[in-house]
């Protein structure tokens, strides 16, 4: 492999270059079998060795397992590395109107985004909406952590506010955020045209959106306590929360 | 500091010397505060700083933020460290008897042990049996993904198989396990004195378990299909689990 080569993959960890190249990585039999079989556009495959991987119009390049582990971001790379466009998914606003939307604020922590991602796909959510100021779902920490569903949701950053007060318009439309202040999730109607916003890590959603006209949702704890010294993970409360939604519709 | 102690507190960060030691290592303010707060038997605290600590019977030895670099196993470290004598949870049959309480086979990722010690926290389970190849809950990355949860939970390591076979004999008393060939687990009769067994990260619950006469439980997907390319990490598996069982009871 070429020098350059190797400096332009190993860019491709940082989020500077991948914005400028429009480009991310995939690694891993697995995740790369996931992606040709995506609509995801396939620039490039790297591959130690071909015979786990799904046949497809790129041809894959032949490397050693030396070339690999200098172009990985892995600790134990996985035989094969892609690269992939970045694909630019446009939200019609008319195709939100009768779905079940993830809508997240500021989440900060790569694994749980993709944690969330791997959920939205487990329970047929198509999109998720994130505020500019959540971490890039392009991130190899995000993509690894979705398990390939990252090829499956739609993940769009975009002004999460106006949005929601649009939404709020919407007819047989419902927008939830999950709070300490809610109603006990469990004795809701939950109406499975909706938003299910989750805010950031430590901070939950902001003033902004708790100000706003949406409903609020808890998750009971057992036995239910005030005790401020138990919480649950972000991704934990968003896998909670939207079985909830598809139980009542199951 | 002596270097002979920044070499033992560094030793403790692997496993085989909180073996020997029977020690554990505790970082961060949040997570002392708690800890103190524990009925866990405090060894030593090292703070750079301890204005934000509870006050406790063990009086912190004052260190500067460069000696605190040299002992953390953290990448940003957080003002304090402590030393923490390992405790010997017994379990007593009796007592598993008219509780719920989680059985973990082979989960490997720390991340996934930390998060299912605090989703127990949460829903009040008391107990967690693990088995012997079940990743060490005193990894440092256990102790933090807790977020404290750590000194609330106890967390026992035995001979899940042998303590299963005893639990069938319990009146009033259900073994149940997640599987893909189990039944809807909205549709089932769930008892709330029982076990629910998670098993290994790739691989599932063993044969062994599965062949054992249990209750097998299934958490459907939406909308539900048979498609293997979807799946749910084992920590949102169990929070979806428990957060049933305790629905149908609050």
């Amino acid at each position: 492999m070429e020098n350059t080569t190797i400096k332009f993959l190993k860019s491709l960890q940082q989020k500077k270059f991948r914005n400028i190249h429009n480009e991310f990585i995939v690694e891993g039999v697995k995740m790369v079998n996931e992606l040709i079989q995506s609509e995801f556009k396939v620039k490039a495959i790297y591959a130690t060795d071909t015979q786990d991987l799904i046949t497809s119009d790129t041809t894959p390049i032949l490397i050693s397992d030396k070339e690999l582990s200098r172009i990985s971001g892995l600790k134990s790379p996985n035989k094969v590395l892609a690269v992939v466009e970045i694909p630019e998914p446009k939200i019609k606003h008319e195709e939100l109107k009768d779905k079940l939307s993830i809508v997240l604020e500021n989440i900060q922590d790569p694994g749980n985004l993709g944690t969330i991602i791997r959920i939205a796909n487990w329970y047929g959510i198509e999109n998720i909406l994130c505020s500019e100021d959540t971490v890039e779902c392009y991130n190899p920490k995000v993509t690894q952590a979705t398990m390939g569903a990252i090829f499956r949701v739609k993940v769009h950053y975009c002004d999460i506010y106006s949005l929601i007060e649009k939404a709020q318009e919407w007819q047989k439309f419902n927008v939830y955020a999950t709070h300490l202040s809610g109603d006990n999730i469990h004795d809701k109607e939950l109406n499975n045209s909706g938003f299910i916003i989750m805010g950031n890590e430590s901070k939950g959603i902001s003033k902004r959106i708790k100000d706003e006209f949406i409903s609020k949702i808890k998750l009971p704890s057992y036995p239910p306590n005030d005790d401020q010294m138990e919480s649950l993970n972000v991704a934990i409360a968003t896998a909670i929360t939207v079985a909830e939604f598809r139980r009542r519709i199951i």
